[in-house]
């Protein structure tokens, strides 16, 4: 029995992977469980589950649930808290020497460095749960006989850590004794490409809230609409997949597709294209980060039929039309805190937008205008992120109240 | 330097196959060379490859193959030999202990359980160069950590040979220590169509060799375009695939995909779909053959690029209309001698047809007439491969003849 620790059990990623935890009897046992504030539905889970350790983050803080995932009887740590909350108790999982299961975008996005470099320091897995992230992850285990997080070659410090010897950037997959160069050319996450991708007749200095929230294909909270219209969903994801597979910038490439079928693809520098697909339901990639490295047979989950679904369609992003995946971009070649900074703009700039103080074009207007006025910072620590993180914010008011 | 024999060097493969060695210098030493009868394009390879062991197989015969490729000095024997004649060259290969690239299709359609047998006794891989089955290849390898023969747990003989013990049946992908059940739940060979696929208004009754020959995305030999109008070419694909990565036929499907671009594709238990996409080159899959852990780059190789691309497109097999698919299932099932007897009563039958002796729905009926007389044998070895396939040619030209 794997046993985990679910952060954020009480959102839709957290009931999605008691869900998983139900459809595989005897596979898990959930010793921990922690919420925001929705302490009735956690108080349900736990008499549920028969878990015993129970903690209410909003009442309880930071220190309880870096203690509940510190717990040296833990295997896996699930993280789906929300925004950069998560970025300490994920600290404390690796530092326990736990695997973790990452939703929270914000923990790579603002602190991707730190938190490989902390990874490989511990040797421990941290096995995405966006299911683009998922796709690749699973198509780079085919790609080479490294680890997925060792294969970019992208030249960051993790490899190289003073003298210290990274566990998993030795060879543990493929043939014994043939080292396999990582041969990736590019990492390409595909993109729903939200309401407005896909009618470029749309004029952004008209768009109102209700047409940004006006998402084609999913119902999803109203910050992860907006990141959807602007396309900062998936400048969030390049800086993601940046980190997380060590993969320059430059090698990481959005394409529109509608149908979220695909999920995401590899191209190798043999022209050939890995890629994983499955009917977009979170469920898959969750279970995939909670049993790996094994792969389960699960019959609730649904199944793809191509020749149902008839056609795929894809198309290049128009990154002049959608600034903000070059944003993302800048904030990836500058490194250290400038990720932080634009996470924390954006999410400010969203606000005001929804809030009706910034118009759409505003958003990456912001996001612009706090990036240029920030002197990056190496990574070194959580608090320069959190520093960081919290200028960003402030200078992003600033920007909207002028 | 891996040092390899080309069996076949004049037909269409070779060339590439050769193509790929200009293409990576420092990478191949081809030793061997081997053409049917194109005595003089096969001086030609041998003169500017400094080639010193070259045979002419109409002259030299069957046991000059299987010296050539038989010599201590060979790391991998690419075979793209045409027909049942690759057979004994292909066991001598694996006897000898090397590694075997291979492009004929016979050989694992007629001779798979034997071939697969011989190949797991003697630890060496047998890499697919069909693109369908490299595809799979390609996926499989990320699925479990067993290599990609071994992980269908069909029950056949070749995992248990007495009290031998099979090298590669044991873990060498993924983690060590942990055992990965394998978890396919199908093989999804996807298939252009031939120029009646698309086409349900198309009465079989009535179409001449004209239109059988008239594909509509290939210039290919016309054996193999017939077999594509017949969907038999499928067929004989799901009978390679099932020896190949022994998984029962029952899990091996056909997709219709006009645009080629999804080059095969695998169902897990957990419902994720991997692929393996790229331009529809045969350089792809040899290269990948040849290469072998390695996976290597090369710039002369033709990217995909799905944004440019648009779409692509999937609609099920009617398998009622193309009963070819339905009778290779049925070989499969029946095992032993019979796969072999349906390939050689195809490849008379379609030879009638191109001769004008046979309508195009008597492919079928001659095959399944050919089969229902056959009584299965073990295929115990290579003289009970070839007796069938002797006795199937002779029944079909019988019934042929009425």
């Amino acid at each position: 029995m794997k046993k985990i620790v679910i952060l954020g059990s009480t959102g839709s990623i957290g009931e999605n992977a008691l869900k998983i935890v139900e459809a595989l009897p005897g596979r898990f046992e959930v010793v921990g469980l922690a919420a925001n504030t929705n302490a009735v539905r956690l108080a349900e889970q736990a008499k549920q589950l028969d878990v015993k350790s129970v903690v209410l983050g909003s009442q309880a803080g930071d220190d309880a649930l870096c203690e509940l995932v510190s717990r040296p009887d833990v295997d896996l740590v699930v993280c789906a808290m929300v925004g950069m909350a998560a970025l300490r108790p994920v600290l404390a999982a690796i530092a326990a020497g736990h695997d973790v299961a990452l939703a929270t975008k914000e923990v790579l996005v603002s602190a991707g460095e730190l938190v490989m470099r902390e990874r490989a320091r511990q040797g421990v897995a941290l096995l995405p749960i966006d299911s683009e992230h998922s796709a690749i992850f699973q198509c780079l285990q085919s790609a080479t006989n490294r680890l997925p997080w060792c294969v970019g070659n992208a030249g960051s410090a993790e490899h190289q850590l003073g003298n210290e010897k990274i566990k998993d950037a030795e060879l543990v997959f493929g043939a014994p004794g043939i080292a396999l160069e990582p041969t990736i050319r590019r990492l390409i996450l595909t993109a729903s490409g939200g309401p407005f991708a896909n009618r470029p007749d749309v004029d952004f200095a008209t768009v109102t809230v209700v047409d940004a929230l006006n998402h084609p294909r999913w119902k999803m909270g109203p910050k992860v609409t907006v990141d959807s219209a602007t396309m900062m969903n998936k400048g969030l994801e390049i800086l993601e997949a940046r980190w997380l597979f060590d993969v320059p910038v430059e090698k990481i490439d959005a394409l529109v597709h509608p149908e979220s079928v695909v999920h995401s693809l590899v191209e190798f520098e043999d022209a050939t294209v890995l890629s994983q697909l499955g009917v977009p339901d979170m469920r898959l990639a969750i279970q995939y980060a909670m049993t790996w490295p094994e792969r389960v047979g699960n019959g609730t989950l649904p199944r793809l039929d191509l020749a149902q679904l008839g056609g795929l369609t894809f198309r290049a992003p128009d990154e002049g039309r959608f600034p903000c995946l070059r944003l993302a971009r800048e904030a990836a070649l500058a490194g250290g805190t400038m990720p932080a900074v634009m996470n924390a703009a954006n999410e400010v700039a969203v606000g005001a937008f929804l809030g009706g103080r910034l118009p759409f074009t505003g958003i990456w207007r912001v996001i612009g205008r706090v990036m240029a006025a920030h002197t990056v910072c190496a990574c070194e620590d959580l608090e320069t992120v959190v520093e960081a993180d919290a200028w960003a914010r402030r200078a992003a008011e600033e920007e909207i109240g002028l």
